[in-house]
C-alpha cells in the first residue's frame, strides 16, 4: 500500500450552498471507494452527521475546524433515532452551515436517504442528493463474487433482512423471491439469518445452493463465509460471523473460486479452466 | 461549479503491480461519481482499455503517455467483440504493462466484468476487482429518486432488458418477477421497452403503476420522463429516449415530486407534505 497524491483539479462540482445538506454516500469501508464528489464534500462542509458504518479515515478528510456528530444506531455507542437526526440536520442547515449527512454504502439503497431527503424537503432545506457504492457492489467485488453473470441470469432482487422495526419485513412475497431472479442477495442479513434460510427453504430453493456471508465488507477485516444454503446458519455460528453482513444467495457464489482475490493464481487458473468448461461460455 | 485541488494524500491503495490488469468500474457517467481508487488507477495504468459509455472527461486523467483504446459496443464506432476485448487486456499484461479495464457504472453489475475476470484467470493474469457506482444507483440518485423507501416496500429487483444475443432474456419467470419485489430496475431498457412493458402488465402490474425512464444518467443530457407503466411506450416514443436508459417502475417513482433536484422550494415542499402525511411515515 503506498499514498498518492491525486491531481483532481479537472474535477468539477455543484457549489457546496451554505445553509444546504448534502446527503452523501461514504461507499461501503475501504476510503479508496469514496467517490470524488464526496470527498469533495467532507473538505468543505461546515457540520458532518455520520453514521456508525462510515470508517474513521474517512472522516479524516474534514477541513480543521468543522464538527464531526455522531448519529448512528449500532454498537456499544448511544443510537439516535430518525426524527433526531433530521431535527439537527434541519437544525444545522438553518444556521447557514454547509452540512454533509454521511451515510455508509449509498444512501438511497436500504439507507433511509429518501426518508431523510423527504424531511429536508418537508422543513423547506435545500439538498443534494450524492450517491456512493452501495455495501453489495463493494462487498461482492472484494471477495471475487459478480452480481450478474450471463450463465447465471438475467436479474437480482436485494432485500433488506431487517425492518425499521427490527422484524424481518413482512411485506414479501417470498414464493415470488425464491422463484424470480436467479440470485438474492440481503442487507442486514444477521439478526434474522435462520429466518431467512428456512423461508427460502420452504419456498423451494435447494438447500445445496451456493450461498456466502460477508461481514465488514471490503474492510481489512473482512470476513467471509462460502456455503451452502443449508449449512448457513451453522457456519455463520461457527465462524462467528457478526453484524453487519451481506448474504448472497446463488449459483453466482460459484465463481468465487475463479474470482477470489486471495487466492493463487494456479488456483484460480484451475478454476477458471474448470468453470468455463463447464458453463459453456458463449463466445461474443 | 467550479475546479476544487483536493487533498487525497491521506488515501491509500493497493500497489498497481506492472502485468496485470485492473477492472475497473467508472461510475455512472459524471467524473464527480468516479471513486478515488478509479482515479488513482487512471493516473497509474500505461494501457487503458474503455467501453462506450465511459465518459470523455474520465479519460482525461490518464497520465501523459498512457494508451488509450476504445472497445466499445454501441453507436457509430465499430464495436469489439468480447473474446477480442479479453485478448487485448491478455496482450497487454503480458507485454508488462499495467493495464486498466474501464467500464461503465459499475463491471460487475450487468456489466460483463465477472467474464473478463474469468477470461484473465484462465489465462494466469493477475487481476484486482475495484467497483463502481452503478448506473442505476447514480441515475436514480441525480433524479430524486431513491432504490428503496421503507413505505414502498423491502426489496427491489434489478434485471437487464437486453440480452448478450441483442434479444429480451428468456430465462426469466416473469410472474414471480411482477409479484416479488415490489420496485423494478431494467438496465439496457429502450431495445425491448414495449415487450417489457407488455409482460408486466400482462402478469399483472397495474396499468397506472408509477414509472420511470432515465437516459444518459447523472450526465449533463440526462433526459428523464416520469409516466405509468401502460402509457410508457408511447410517451418514450413521444419524448425519443434513446439508449442508454434505465427504467423504474414501482411506487418509489412517487418519490420524486418532493425529491428532484430540479424542483423549487416550494414544489419540493408542497409535494413532501402530502406524501408524508399520506404514507403515514413512521416516526423512528
Amino acid at each position: 500500500m503506498k499514498n498518492i497524491a491525486l491531481n483532481t483539479n479537472t474535477q468539477d462540482h455543484p457549489n457546496f450552498e451554505t445553509g444546504t445538506v448534502w446527503l452523501v454516500g461514504a461507499g461501503p469501508g475501504d476510503p479508496g471507494l469514496l467517490t470524488i464528489r464526496a470527498l469533495y464534500s467532507l473538505q468543505v462542509a461546515d457540520t458532518v452527521i455520520y453514521d456508525a458504518l462510515v470508517s474513521k479515515s474517512i472522516l479524516e478528510n474534514v477541513k480543521p475546524g468543522a464538527t464531526l456528530e455522531y448519529a448512528g444506531k449500532r454498537g456499544g455507542k448511544k443510537s439516535s433515532k430518525q426524527p433526531d437526526i433530521t431535527k439537527r440536520l434541519i437544525e444545522e442547515a438553518q444556521k447557514g452551515k454547509r452540512v454533509v449527512r454521511l451515510k455508509g454504502g449509498d444512501p438511497f439503497m436500504f439507507g433511509r436517504g429518501g426518508e431523510e431527503a423527504l424531511a429536508l424537503a418537508a422543513a423547506k432545506i435545500p439538498f443534494v442528493l450524492i450517491p456512493g457504492v452501495t455495501a453489495s457492489v463493494g462487498g461482492l467485488a472484494s471477495s471475487g463474487i459478480p452480481l450478474t453473470h450471463r450463465t447465471t441470469g438475467s436479474a437480482v432482487t436485494f432485500l433488506t433482512g431487517h425492518s425499521a422495526g427490527g422484524k424481518l419485513p413482512n411485506d414479501l412475497n417470498w414464493n415470488a423471491i425464491a422463484s424470480g431472479a436467479p440470485t438474492l442477495i440481503f442487507y442486514m442479513a444477521i439478526a434474522h439469518l435462520e429466518s431467512i434460510a428456512n423461508k427460502l427453504l420452504n419456498q423451494g430453493i435447494k438447500g445445496d445452493t451456493p450461498t456466502a456471508l460477508i461481514a465488514n465488507a471490503t474492510l481489512k477485516n473482512q470476513h467471509i463465509i462460502v456455503t451452502s444454503l443449508e449449512e448457513l446458519v451453522k457456519d455463520a455460528e461457527k465462524e462467528k460471523i457478526v453484524a453487519p453482513a451481506i448474504l448472497v444467495i446463488g449459483n453466482i457464489v460459484e465463481l468465487r473460486r475463479a474470482l477470489d482475490p486471495n487466492s493463487s493464481i494456479e488456483e484460480r487458473y484451475k478454476a477458471a479452466r474448470k468453470i468455463i468448461s463447464h458453463w459453456h461460455q458463449t463466445p461474443c
